[in-house]
């Protein structure tokens, strides 16, 4: 596997499947690049702690970095490349630069939805745009693999590359490869940002798979949320929100008549945590 | 809506999204078109009961044909055109020469795994692709629903659409659009099927989904298949099928490491009833 530095770097692999990360990589990410080594393309790894996706007071600087397993994990799993760009590669006009430029994207709807990671964590989305527009331009991927655990940012990226100038120099334009969410044995939904976890509060973690299983035999809205919330305060878990949205814009739904998911953010201390599911469509 | 009874009136609706069913429509049909509907293009759907797919001795005679209440469903959830061929305008050189060509018909290989659909039910699958051929050939489609309840049928149609030949004259290929399964209250499978069951039947019919949801927490293949027969013999069905497969392929899974299906077949008396859920992929 190729160690790659540079956008030049990244030319002889355009057209491949492009598998975006912040590294700290486990299970999760070993499942989205071997759905992407299935595709038969060239498969390219990104490992990039994006600055500007962390908000004052986040945990970019505690961020795990671990790039030498990440290699060796994102060899086994099937990459061809591993891109690992300097911050000036992705922002050559300098870091301050690119936080005025992130201040200015128009987010899409999807990610602007009333009470849910937006408005916790205002400004993530704009650097997620960024940094992915940007890496998307640097590899010319035909495809990208993005994992349902972050569903809002999966939708996010779905409507980014149905852009025509984000996919612009990608023929054929930019496939976005929906990938499962992988779980620990007990549901918790693999999260690099579990290794933060004490051993208490591990127990106390798995209230968010809990809550989101707890729900799927609801028939009404209100109980589902009702549940979800009960569960996550059994477990002692600060609830940023626990909520059914319409799976197509994540605006609130009235019913289960159409396609839905759970969606649910819950601190313990100053870890947060995030998970989601389907929902069955009941008529 | 307009009625449509021959090849030639589909002309002005190219381009558009395809709904094909077998009529006796319910709230999963609905739920199809209303999803078609929503990519803006106009939408066909199809009312067509094909010969081809059924075996001897399986239910083609007394298979529920309600024709008025589909148009009126259609209609109010957004179809723009209902196509209702007679036979002979998608077998014009007769019934006995398709059943001829279906037979020589080579599926791709997810439709042919062992024991699922095609050990149960011979011949079905060539019938389906043979329609399904016909229907994407006299309405060139950009786009088709299927829905998730059908998974194998499903998987196949994918394969099937991806067949350079079998999008010739649709420019751009056909999508094939998953629409998730929709579950009465209690969760048993929307089914044109399911008005067949006598009110003991009904509740026996809940073994599926009720199997399908004991294995979802199992971590091991083994324990899910034997939670999954358990599940169903209690609810005495008789069981054609109840495993889990890799969702990709279809073959048999060994753990739970990528993403699999749980799929069943079971029969009361007379009727067949199938059913299938994602599970969880676990570390």
């Amino acid at each position: 596997m190729q160690i790659l530095r540079s956008g030049s770097q990244c030319t002889p692999f355009q057209g491949g499947t492009l598998v975006p990360t912040m590294g700290a990589l486990h299970a999760g990410h070993s499942s989205l690049i071997r759905r992407a080594a299935a595709r038969g393309a060239p498969v390219i790894a990104t490992v990039f702690v994006n600055p500007t996706q962390f908000g004052p007071g986040e945990d970019f600087d505690r961020y795990p970095r671990t790039f030498d397993a990440d290699v060796a994990l994102a060899e086994a799993a099937g990459a061809d490349a591993m891109f690992a760009p300097a911050p000036e590669e992705i922002y050559p006009r300098g870091l301050e630069t690119a936080r005025h430029e992130a201040a200015r994207i128009t987010l899409p709807e999807v990610a602007r939805t009333p009470a849910l990671e937006d408005a916790c964590r205002p400004g993530h989305f704009a650097g997620v745009c960024q940094v992915v527009a940007r890496l998307f331009e640097l590899t010319r991927p035909r495809a990208a693999c993005f994992g349902e655990k972050d569903f809002q940012q999966l939708r996010l990226i779905e409507e980014l590359a149905a852009h025509p100038e984000i996919a612009l120099g990608c023929p054929g334009g930019i496939e976005i490869v929906r990938c499962p969410t992988v779980r620990e044995h007990d549901g918790l939904a693999m999260s690099s940002r579990n290794r933060y976890l004490t051993e208490g509060q591990r127990e106390q973690a798995l209230g968010l798979y809990r809550a989101l299983q707890s729900c799927m035999a609801a028939q009404r809205i209100a109980t589902a949320e009702l549940l979800m919330r009960g569960t996550l305060e059994e477990h002692g878990l600060e609830i940023e929100y626990a909520t059914i949205r319409r799976a197509a814009d994540l605006l609130p739904a009235a019913d289960f008549h159409e396609p839905t998911r759970a969606l649910i953010a819950a601190r313990l201390g100053p870890v947060r945590l995030i998970d989601n599911m389907a929902c069955p469509i009941w008529r």
